[in-house]
């Protein structure tokens, strides 16, 4: 295989020491499962990362960023995982960005990781803070999810909470509860991303079974009541969780018609 | 001049494009200013990168940094301002870190910045949020400026409160405040930078003058009654306030006693 980095276009793989996405992490990242050579959700990647843009004050240039797409897919295996980085660029004073300036893309290759055993859920006690103007972006301000992963065990995912002890999501994905009411997912809108797979089951998934599926707050003590509970991220698919460490064990066979109703959709979860 | 940035001690402007300060701000910076060829403050600045990079999981080699500091130094004029950036480097699996990883080092340098007008200062809409767990340290995680820095005027500093209606600190630096009861400045216990230059008017240059320096919380509502206010870096040293925009001007003479005191104990300042 080739290299697994393209910058801005080409094979390389070093950005620029001024790029604003090191020194502020003035960027945004979509990570997409690559099936028969093509991104099966790009749209809604494209459709978060442009929202993002927006906020960030970031030149997205779309057409752009789908053709280095796809001159990356042309060098790189059809099966894997690609990470796609847009940055502000270089150039501006300080934290004041330049009006006219250029992004820089990065686009990565990995292969798809191992399919994970149930899930064994931590709860992580660093709290997630609320943040509004960046909840549901997937922006390159990460230390708040590096420092609840140095807390985890070996094997485990972590469940993150926000200052008011409310589930906000997973380390890596989004996060459902089932209990006698039905299914139930953090609305994250103080923190939070709103993962383009969420918003998948939000729109498509749970109407065509008929299953009830609320946007609504909920915090540890509905975990006692919940039957099950899985994490969604477009890489790994959905997740059953198992187990919360510590605590209590939860049904995997409930999230079954969920999985299989996203399999028919989007067949390459199904592996 | 020679290239402005060394990477890894060598003369390069490109960094790694896996690197985990690009991708998650899993790194700190020191903004430093060169005066005589020397780094007046280095001791101060190398003191918060060490807490720094205690709590976020950075291999930090001193010895390593201050060498690579001195070889720039050598090829840089001997006035400017130097800035050090320390990553996590490459590597790990995604959030989670490899426990043996080797810090990327970046150092730029730029001019000495124009002196700029006793200050105008706009209060920013944008709220930091809580995070006392990153508070006082100086992460790549800076997106709450650079959102902030959006809303101003030009020719304005920003002064940043939290989610609280607490004052924080200035876009670029912390904030003093003097009223009837003497200065003041905020605890930044949840959120902020604590500057090298505030914590020597701390620990020094306030006591040597005699005057009391508390750090304690301020609302908006408390500038009412403030007679002066400063802000302070280590690049610019003290900028008095003239003017909170859209309300009231301040005494800047009232500021020119401390800026005295710091100008004998770090004469560059002065400049």
């Amino acid at each position: 295989m080739n290299s697994p980095w393209l910058v801005n276009g080409a094979v390389c793989d070093r950005v620029p020491a001024g790029d604003r996405g090191l020194h502020y992490g003035q960027g945004l990242f979509e990570t997409m499962r690559l099936s028969g050579g093509e991104l099966p959700l790009w749209p809604r990647h494209r459709a978060r990362l442009s929202r993002g843009a927006r906020t960030l004050g970031i030149a997205l240039d779309e057409v752009q960023v789908e053709d280095e797409l796809a001159r990356a897919r042309a060098l790189w295996p059809s099966e894997g995982v690609v990470k796609l980085i847009v940055t502000a660029g270089s150039g501006g004073e300080g934290y004041r960005a330049d009006a006219g300036a250029v992004s820089t893309r990065v686009i990565g290759y990995r292969p798809v990781p191992e399919p994970r055993a149930p899930l064994r859920l931590q709860v992580c006690s660093h709290r997630l803070p609320c943040a509004p103007a960046l909840a549901g972006i997937k922006h390159l301000n990460r230390l708040d999810q590096v420092l609840a992963a140095r807390e985890l065990d070996p094997g485990c995912e972590g469940l993150l909470l926000d200052g008011s002890q409310r589930i906000v999501e997973v380390l890596s994905g989004n996060f459902f509860v089932k209990s006698a009411a039905g299914w139930r997912t953090p609305p994250l809108t103080g923190n939070g991303v709103r993962g383009v797979l969420r918003e998948l089951l939000l729109d498509t998934v749970f109407p065509a079974l008929g299953e009830t599926l609320d946007e609504a707050d909920m915090t540890l003590s509905e975990l006692c009541a919940a039957e099950a509970a899985f994490a969604c991220n477009a890489v790994r698919g959905i997740e059953p969780v198992a187990r919360i460490e510590g605590w209590r064990n939860l049904d995997i066979g409930a999230v079954a018609p969920i999985s299989a109703a996203l399999h028919r959709l989007v067949p390459c979860f199904a592996d």
